[in-house]
């Protein structure tokens, strides 16, 4: 039986149901072209695409979108000599490009997240996951302790902390993506009473800051900001071991890329 | 001559006049009051409000919101033990709060930018002061001695950095705190020409990842990510500087604070 780019489309967000207004659109291809293969990224950079033109797959699903912001804009795309090369890389090859994101957010629980707790292997702490966290209740360990695990099983050359790395933690809320903001972690610490957030990337002036006065108030709370990649790309790679169980006839492959980052 | 903190207010407005629906705008105290003495700071901490307290001045201007927000948020405000212990320190010792955000970024050069070129002593290196950036043109170094450079000008104790660190750079675009950013930074980087971009802080998925795609490309771009305080906190001390000099009656102290996140 021919399987098409929609007929994977259809199978991944079938766990959800439709979403209004999502990003998660085909951006390159024909809906109805046969899949060879399907390779699986983080995000679909220039080097992610011409590797997985490479393997011979023809379906590249992406978390993050091919043009540096999260909705199209056009600001960004339109004069820009990078942005002009990726889409000639894109269209020549024929390769079909989805976006994946919203719908992996909202998998119950969220797919993304139960790839990076089985990275960090924390799945017997997991005490309850909710659509934007999941907190985990460990033995205790010290922040650098935790840190230095995190950065183990994750592969990371380093993470930024802000807070006491010598204190005591136990309470743990995890927060994949651009979740590390204020609005969603600052609450979580006050309500749920947590030693530590572990989140992947937010505004500097927000759930740091907010670290920081309460460690000088007394209150030992502490964050390790993974980065954003290095937060969620565990979950993309999570979804292709899947994905090679649903679609067994076809190659999935997964495709990491390299560190961001580097500190000076 | 009495001065009171509206003196003190209209003074530093003076050279933009108003602006509407600002955030800057007089967070505690009575604008009557006679101002004793004044402290400059890059964001009001609990740490830094209790210096300025044991300084004895009663007049505190902040760059960044006090409450981890840059519009105050009733999700963080409401319930926060966190933010009713700094309420109540603030609001038991009468000293008043202004925050000094989109006025300063509005003088003419700005004077958040102004302060970082002083700091790194590119003044002679200036082409051209646009309102959200400026660009420099500065004698042929590898980014990996710009960032050298940039830390021990600023006193920090490290820097991201994407891109090859090897490449020589001449034309330099810098944009202060949250100016990172894809929508400012990527036109800027190609109808600029430039080689490096010296940003405060941005989202991950936005201008660091058209660096790395420019640079698989062939197009040798870079970007040094200095942090949101680390490239602001040198424009509050330069006002402080020239607040001196406006009021020379009256003790005018900088306040700094240490490096929000260490690396581990």
């Amino acid at each position: 039986m021919v399987l098409t780019v929609q007929n994977v489309i259809d199978r991944l967000i079938e766990p959800v149901g439709t979403i209004q207004n999502t990003v998660d659109t085909l951006k390159f291809g024909n809906p109805n072209m046969e899949v060879r293969g399907i390779a699986v990224t983080f995000m679909a950079t220039q080097q992610v695409i011409e590797q997985a033109i490479k393997l011979g797959v023809n379906l590249l699903i992406t978390h993050e979108g091919l043009f540096y912001s999260h909705i199209d804009n056009p600001d960004i795309l339109e004069g820009s000599k990078v942005v002009g090369e990726k889409k000639r890389l894109i269209e020549e090859s024929g390769i079909a490009v989805y976006r994946f994101h919203d719908y992996v957010h909202r998998y119950q629980p969220d797919g993304i997240m139960a790839g990076l707790i089985e990275a960090l292997e924390w799945k017997s702490y997991v005490e309850k996951n909710e659509p934007t966290s999941t907190i985990v209740n460990i033995p205790p360990v010290t922040v650098r302790e935790i840190a230095q695990y995190v950065k183990t099983k994750l592969g990371l050359e380093f993470v930024r902390t802000a807070g006491e790395l010598s204190q005591n933690c136990t309470r743990i809320g995890l927060l994949a993506g651009y979740r590390g903001g204020g609005t969603l972690s600052i609450p979580l610490f006050e309500k749920e009473n947590l030693d530590l957030i572990i989140s992947g990337e937010g505004p500097e002036w927000e759930t740091p800051e907010f670290v920081r006065d309460a460690g000088y108030q007394g209150k030992h709370k502490a964050l390790i900001v993974l980065g954003h990649a290095e937060s969620e790309e565990p979950g993309m790679q999570y979804l292709a071991e899947w994905m090679k169980t649903v679609f067994p006839d076809i190659p999935v492959h997964f495709i990491p890329e390299k560190a961001l980052f580097q500190v000076v």
